[in-house]
C-alpha cells in the first residue's frame, strides 16, 4: 500500500466531537461509545485522524467486497453524478436496466427479473410481501441463528437478540433451528446425521405448523453475522424439495454471502440450489452507494404480471447505485475477484487459521470458505463452551473485547459478534494482506487463551 | 433551459427492452406497465430519448427540491466519491458528522440528535421503534389519508389502499381521522369548526384505546400523497398538548413535506410546533442518494444514553449521501432556494391554480403552499363527489387517465394520485417555468371537464 495517512490530530477530534454533539449511531447505547474518526480509505486499509493504519478484516459490516475506493467503481459514481443522480422507478433508465441485466445474468436458475432496494432489510421485506401475495399464506419459517435485517419483518424474522426490543410476539413468523454440527441442535455426530436431522426436524415443524398456512421458508445461504455456518451437503437440497412438495417459497438471503464473499457469485452455487427469491445488497455494489433488491423467479414475477406488486420505494433502482454496481460487477468479472477470493480461501486463509488454531487453546472451531471465516471460540475444547455467555455485555464480555483490543492494537480491525471473530476481508485481498492479518490474529489469540479454563 | 435533447430512438428502444427483460418495477402489474425512457435531466426538466422535453411538476415521487443535476451537489457527490465511498456506522466521520449538524441546526426545537437511513420508510421504522422503547407501550395511532413508506411497519401505519396488501390486522396500529374541512370526517362547516372536532375524535379515540397503552401519534405534518390537506391553525398545536398529557410521542413525518416544499425548511415551522421525532427524507439531497433520517429530542435521545437503542443498519449516515446531503442544504440556504418556494407559492402557484380553477368545473378545490399543491377534482362542485372513485382502476380511472395523458401532450409530467393532481415542482422553479406549467395545466384540464356531471 502505497498511500500514506498524515495525522491531524485536531481535525480528528474536531470529527468526533462533532459526531457526539448530532449523529445518532445504529445498535449503541450512545453515552457509552467512543467511535474513531476515520480519515480515508483505500484497498484493504483504513485508517484514522492519528496516522494509525488499520487492515480490514471486517469489510466494515461486511460490505466491502471489492475493498475500499475501487478506481472503477469511484468513476463509475462520478460519471453517473454527472449525467444522472435521480429518477422516479416508474421509468425506464440505461443503467437501472444494465445493473439488472448484469444481476440476473449471475443470479441462479431462472431468477431473472430484479426489484431493486435501498439495502439488504427492504429486500428481505419485499421478499416476504411477494411470497404471501404468491402464496395467499401468512406464515414465514426463518431460522434462529440467524439475521435479516431491522426493519418490522426483516427484525422479526431475525434469530438473534436484536430482534427482542421489536417483537411483535411471532405474529406471522415460526423460527425452526437450522443446521450446525459444531453446537448441533440435533444431537448429531456426523454432517450427514445433522443434516438429515435438520430436514427431519423442519419436515416436522411444517407438518405441525401445517404446510398450507406457510407462505415462505428463508435462509442465509450461509448464516452471516450468526456464525458463518457451512451447511452440511444435502441441506438446502432437502429444503428446496421440501418447499416443492408444499407449495412454500424458498427464499436464500445473500445479502452477506453474495457477490464473491464465498469464492462463487452466489454461495447458492455451491450447492447447486436455485430458490424462488433470493435477496441481496451489500457486495453487489460494496456498499458505495446504498443498494439491495430482490431476484425473482419467473413463476413468481408471472403473479404480478397482471396484479400490481403491492411494494415500492422512492429509490427503487437508484441510477446513482445502478452504476456503482454495474461498475463493481464488471470489475469483479474483469479483475478475477471471485476466482481471488476462492483461491485466498482455499490456499491461505483456511490452512492458515487451521494451523493458528493448533496453537490457541481459545479456537474451538475454524470454519468457512472464500473470504468469510469464523473462528468459534471457546473456553474450553472439551465442552465447547462459548468464551463469552451468549448476548453477553459489560464484564460478562471482557475475553472478547480483550481480544478485539488486541486486534486493533496490532492493526487489524476485526468482526466481532458474541463469541466468534469472522475473518472477512475485502475478495480483492492479496496472499501478502491475507497473512499480515492472520498474523496479528495469531498473536491476538493470547489475550482470548487467557480466558480459556 | 439551455439542454436540448438530441433524439436516439434506438437508444432508447434497447434502454427500454432491457429494463422489461429484467427489470420489477414498484406498485405496478409488470405486464401492463410500459415505461418511459429517460435519456436526461436538468433543473426543472427532464427528457426522453425522443427528443420531448417534460417540465417536471412532480419531482420524480416529490424528492428533487433542488431540481435535476444542481452542480454543487452534483460537484460534492464526485468529490466525496474520490474520498471515501463508504464506512460503517460505527464510525465518526467528517460528512456524517457535518451532515447531522447542518440537519440538526435547521429541525425545530431539540431535536439535535440524528438517525440517518436509506430513506423515508427506514426512518419511519425507526422513529416509531424509538418511541415504544421509550414510552414501553405498544400502540400508534395514525391517519386515515396517510403514506409512511412501505416496510412492515410504515406500511401498516398508512392510511391509503396500498396497505391492504400488506396488513397485518392492524396489529399495534390503530387509525383516526385528521382534519380535512373540503371532505369533512366531522361535517364540520369551517375550519375552526374542524379542528375542534377533530381534537375532540382524536382525543375520545385515545380514551377508548386507553391512554397508557399508547406510544406514538404519527401524522404528516402536511399530508403529501394522500392530498396535501394543510391542517386548520391550531391542530397540531391541540395534538401536541394531547401528547404531552398523556406522555405520547409525537412524530412528525416531514418525508415529503420538509426540506423547503412548504416554503419553510419544515412544515412544522409554520404551525409553530415542535414534535418528540421528525422524520425526513427526499429533500434532504433531492434523492440524489439514497439517504432519510430521524431527528431526535433531547428526552428521547437520553432513554438511549446508557440503554442500547434496538436498531441500525449498514448505510447508517452514508458517506456519499451525507456529502450530497450537506451540498444540498449549503445550496438551498445560499440560494435562497426555500424563500424562492414560498415567494411561488404566494405570487404564482397559489393565484394561478386559483384562477384556473374558476375556468374548470372539474376543479373543485385548490388548497396548498410553497410549491406543494393539489387539485381535488370533482364530478360535481355542488356534491364534491370525485372525479373518480375511491383507489379506482381501468375504466373507472378514465378521467384521470385522460387527464394526465393531456399534461404529458402539452410537455408536463404530473404528480396524479386517486381523483387529484398535485402541483410539485422543485423549490427552484422559476417564475417563467411555473406560468409554463400553469398554462399546460389549464389546457389539459378540459379532459377532466369532460368527464364532469
Amino acid at each position: 500500500m502505497s498511500v500514506q495517512p498524515s495525522p491531524d490530530h485536531a481535525v480528528g477530534a474536531a470529527v468526533k466531537a462533532a459526531d457526539r454533539a448530532h449523529v445518532f449511531h445504529s445498535w449503541s447505547a450512545q453515552g457509552l461509545i467512543d467511535p474513531l474518526a476515520i480519515a480515508g480509505a483505500e484497498g484493504s486499509y483504513f485508517w484514522d485522524y492519528d496516522g494509525k493504519r488499520y487492515l480490514d478484516f471486517s469489510c466494515q459490516l461486511v460490505n466491502t467486497n471489492i475493498g475500499h475506493q475501487h478506481p472503477k467503481v469511484v468513476a463509475a459514481i462520478q460519471e453517473q453524478a454527472a449525467k444522472l443522480c435521480t429518477i422516479a422507478p416508474g421509468f425506464a433508465v440505461d443503467v437501472r436496466s444494465e445493473a439488472a441485466r448484469l444481476v440476473a445474468e449471475r443470479t441462479p436458475g431462472d431468477l431473472d427479473k430484479i426489484f431493486f432496494t435501498n439495502g439488504g432489510a427492504e429486500a428481505v421485506e419485499n421478499a416476504v410481501r411477494m411470497a404471501r401475495v404468491h402464496t395467499g399464506r401468512a406464515k414465514v419459517l426463518s431460522a434462529y441463528r440467524s439475521y435479516h435485517g431491522a426493519t418490522a419483518a426483516a427484525i422479526n424474522l431475525t434469530g438473534d437478540p436484536r430482534r427482542w426490543a421489536s417483537d411483535t410476539a411471532s405474529a406471522g413468523v415460526v423460527h425452526f433451528w437450522a443446521p450446525f454440527l459444531y453446537r448441533s441442535p440435533f444431537h448429531a455426530d456426523s454432517e450427514r446425521q445433522e443434516c438429515e436431522r435438520a430436514l427431519r426436524h423442519l419436515e416436522d415443524t411444517i407438518a405441525f405448523e401445517g404446510p398450507q398456512t406457510i407462505a415462505a421458508i428463508i435462509l442465509e445461504t450461509i448464516p452471516g453475522t450468526a456464525g458463518i455456518m457451512v451447511p452440511p451437503p444435502g441441506y438446502l437440497a432437502g429444503v428446496r424439495e421440501i418447499c416443492d412438495r408444499y407449495g412454500i417459497v424458498f427464499i436464500l438471503d445473500e445479502v452477506m454471502a453474495g457477490f464473491g464473499r464465498t469464492g462463487h457469485w452466489f454461495a447458492a452455487d455451491h450447492f447447486g440450489v436455485t430458490p424462488d427469491l433470493l435477496t441481496f445488497a451489500k457486495g453487489v455494489n460494496s456498499g458505495y452507494v446504498p443498494l439491495g433488491g430482490v431476484a425473482i423467479s419467473a413463476e413468481i414475477a408471472a403473479t404480478f404480471d397482471q396484479r400490481p406488486y403491492p411494494g415500492g420505494l422512492t429509490y427503487s433502482g437508484h441510477p446513482l447505485a445502478c452504476a456503482s454496481a454495474i461498475a463493481t460487477i464488471n470489475a469483479m468479472a474483469e479483475e478475477g475477484i471471485v476466482e481471488n477470493a476462492a483461491a485466498i480461501g482455499d490456499n491461505v486463509i483456511g490452512p492458515g487459521l487451521r494451523e493458528i488454531a493448533e496453537r490457541h487453546p481459545s479456537v474451538g472451531e475454524v470454519r468457512g470458505l472464500g473470504v468469510f471465516w469464523a473462528l468459534d471460540l471457546v473456553r474450553d475444547r472439551e465442552t465447547r463452551e462459548p468464551l463469552v455467555p451468549y448476548n453477553a455485555s459489560g464484564a460478562d464480555n471482557q475475553p472478547m473485547a480483550d481480544f478485539a483490543a488486541a486486534c486493533k492494537r496490532g492493526g487489524l480491525w476485526p468482526f466481532v459478534n458474541m463469541n466468534r471473530t469472522h475473518v472477512v476481508p475485502p475478495c480483492t485481498v492479496t496472499e501478502a494482506e491475507a497473512k499480515e492479518g492472520l498474523a496479528i490474529l495469531d498473536e491476538a489469540l493470547n489475550a482470548a487463551d487467557a480466558h480459556t479454563a
